[in-house]
């Protein structure tokens, strides 16, 4: 019987380099699809495990809020998957202002509080608000502005997943504020007077 | 003012129609991508939040457990985002019995309790078995068996999320024992004696 | 020869199926990966060419700038192509506002005067600037914030072209302030005061 | 035990929906992505089979060969499932003349006699030539200029594959000469002369 | 006109860099997309040709069958075309056991003898069978159950078709009880008794 | 406050590693998806600036016309971005010859002048042919056979677009006259008459 097995097992070794998954060697710059996968033989059950999203983000900031993301840089078993998600912490009166996520779609589960959430369309600038509690699930697509802020009394919190491993994430005030873009072409492109502009790069730690 | 205004929205207004998101019209079986569109003006913000997996699924069953999938079909929202979920709800002893995803890579964060799962890849047929706890995260690649099960002594819970509307969900014992399968070809295609598979049916209502 | 003829068309002819194109038929409100196809039989040289961007938009507004988009909505042909364009037209002094493009890429040419075009990371909120002159090009990659402006004495255009037939269109300003977004909401969520807002509404005709 | 199977069974049954095939609807012209699907619950296994490609294609015409397309038009089944099949006959001094399939690698397995095939790079014009017997294989990217023929003394066959259910398949005599492409523009196109595009447009049907 | 010549290919010369074919380096573990690219210059025409299965797979085994893949591992021409295939031999009462593959749909062509073949459906459990003769095409859905049986009393063998250069192959009882996935699991994720189990990890090889 | 924003930037870091763009490093062979990614922190503004299309390409060869590529090989920071650009022009009596691009849809603005353009299609060799002038738009579906000349009495250009960085270029005289494609294969593939086929391998460079 063991000469027989081991010719069958003989004939089916070559489907044994198929890709079944691609944890990432993050050293090194990637490329256009993600990173280059590590030694397939060298990964182990701990690597499919992410453990860093067990306790609250710190929320003692001035948005009263933190987003812990679990992307391929954090995770690095992401690679390929076209999965990445995150948690989002926010105390009383707490806020993840207005973001973007350029390159992935968003499903949020909440796990404790209440959450008022929106986005708004680039088709015709409609508002879609809605509010959701421990449990429900909302979606916000790809590319639109949208914030979540807590609507209750207790802490809230909640999993948010994308269907891209980067899924960027393009804070509004950062974007504006917390850089060098000069204070010129931020008036000149949004209709802000310059007298805001400056306020806000000071809050938010921008120059120029 | 408001003349210069209505040109400038008269100038922007073609882009209007953009695809911003596409919630299904779920009667007619939909295409290779997914459903038709209904009319964006008829969508509201409820649209775009779905309430159904608040509560426990009941675990009063032969696996002391609970697969309550939120895909397209559930949450029509969910069409062309490339994205499901579904909550996983164990008993004490509960498991969900091996299973593959066809379609979807699977992305798992452990809402109570302590879970244990693992799966099987298909170049090597090695099994990465991991017991992940409240909090903790966990991926499984498209297309591999898996399974879950309640390694502690309360109930546990999970959200999973697939990148894809339409994952699939092929249960093993199912597929195998649950339908009109022919006993000789199971038997001829699994090395399983008759009488296991016999049995087997019995217990989960298959024929022939 | 003609009787061989007939023989080899018939061999090859079932071939004759093949999709080459989908020229969209816009009534109905299409579906995840776009429009159904008009029938191929009816489709014309006369449907591959789109005239409408020949002349100037009109740039006596608020902007001094046209933006005119030529999406699938527009040019029907573009349907399942993956491309759309658009053009650009700036009178001295005109902008195009900070805006995204949810679902594509952006590939601009100069085609008269100067442009001074940025775009945002996400990834660090660094801002890349350029100044483009006729018959230069640049990028902006998906979903960042970007912008153009006329940084010459003329008038200046130039043709932006994106990977995808639908792109989708988001300026900022009317994001935030053409709609009935309420002012608490814009506030809580962008750090603005509410008498910025109240202002910009004024503008540009929000409410609420 | 029924009573709990039941439970079970209805947990499970919200999954019930999701697509794992789409066999098209070829009636209405399709969309972007494919047809739409046929009512699931109607289909049963025989719409998984082809049968129109177990004998020879008609050789007895001006290239001595055919070539059999069975793409979702001729097969149903294969919408959406990325792939599509033909069979080439090749009769002794049969040639299946240069051809591209503008949307669709190709594997070829030849499965009688000896063929002689060969492909053309776009970037380099570098031609790739190998003679291939029973049971090999051989590959043509996608889009290239490639040929066929029988090398050999007797009847040579071959299945080729495609990464498309609609690869198209664009022959270039008939591209240029079957059709009411005007001579002036041909001439004008390829450098051919008037007087022998004028002879190919009489042997093989076309006018202008 | 030699001086014009050398014109024409200088303005043209830019564009022979474009990627026809990405011959896989198959050292180095790859990446998602699949491996990197061997030196355009030094490929010659059979490293598109492959030759390793014009003869039958050993069948005198367990099984009485073989599956011999041709992926990209075994062909490296493959990388990045989207496309691979694999020779299935079964000798008289020759047996392809239940398996699936993760990544791929595939299109089965019957080379000589009368082989029966199914799939079971994730969404209902429904079976799908069919028995194919010489010449007859099957199509089995990514990720599905299936298997595939010589019903006939001569040997048979067929070629199938992947739309992946990485499909993948979990073979059922292999996954099961070819490694060291611990009975007392494999006994609660399948309702199979440990004596059934340990049974087949004996003549599978599986330990634990 | 500084303490809290410091707080508030830590929390947001770890997004910090997101793709938003990727500049290729050129050297070395690329991979499937393109090629690897620049160091990010190296990259300036001026790498996603392309400014060689600025004047027209030399015309003063044998077809009156000149096609200069930008594709990533000409500007890196295309790599990943689904998009390329190409800038033709045609002095009067100038023709690009019929051509295909395997790998991608094209998008056509006349930018001076008249150009007749045209494209032949696969399903059923129908020829659809325009004329257009400076500011229109045409498109040319992937992998057809086109042709753009000029029809005007003054020098005509145009800038075209393409959905890959990588969309090949095949020139159809190019492909079969100007390489070592043998003569007898060609006139077997062909049904052009040796003396054809060696007049324009004399004309073009070809050998064999």
């Amino acid at each position: 019987m063991l000469h027989i097995l081991f010719l069958f097992a003989l004939v089916l070794t070559p489907a044994s380099h198929a890709a079944d998954f691609c944890v990432a060697k993050l050293k090194g710059a990637g490329g256009v699809a993600g990173y280059a996968c590590r030694d397939p033989a060298k990964v182990t059950a701990a690597d499919f495990v992410f453990k860093g999203i067990v306790t609250s983000g710190n929320t003692t900031n001035i948005i009263n809020a933190a987003v812990t993301p679990v992307f391929v840089q954090q995770f690095p078993a992401l690679n390929g998957l076209g999965l990445s998600t995150a948690r989002l912490d926010l105390a009383p009166g707490g806020v993840i202002p207005l973001h973007t996520h350029p390159a992935a779609n968003e499903i949020l589960v909440v796990t404790s509080g209440v959450i008022k959430a929106g986005f708004i369309t680039s088709s015709s600038n409609k508002v879609y608000i809605a509010t959701v509690t421990k449990g429900q699930v909302m979606v916000f697509p790809q590319g639109l502005l949208h914030f979540q802020l807590n609507a209750g009394k207790t802490a809230a919190s909640a999993v948010v997943t994308f269907n891209s491993p980067e899924p960027g994430l393009q804070i509004l005030d950062f974007a504006l504020f917390a850089n060098d873009f000069p204070t010129e072409l931020i008036t000149g492109t949004t209709f802000l007077e310059p007298a805001v502009v400056k306020k806000l790069k000071g809050v938010l730690g921008g120059t120029n």
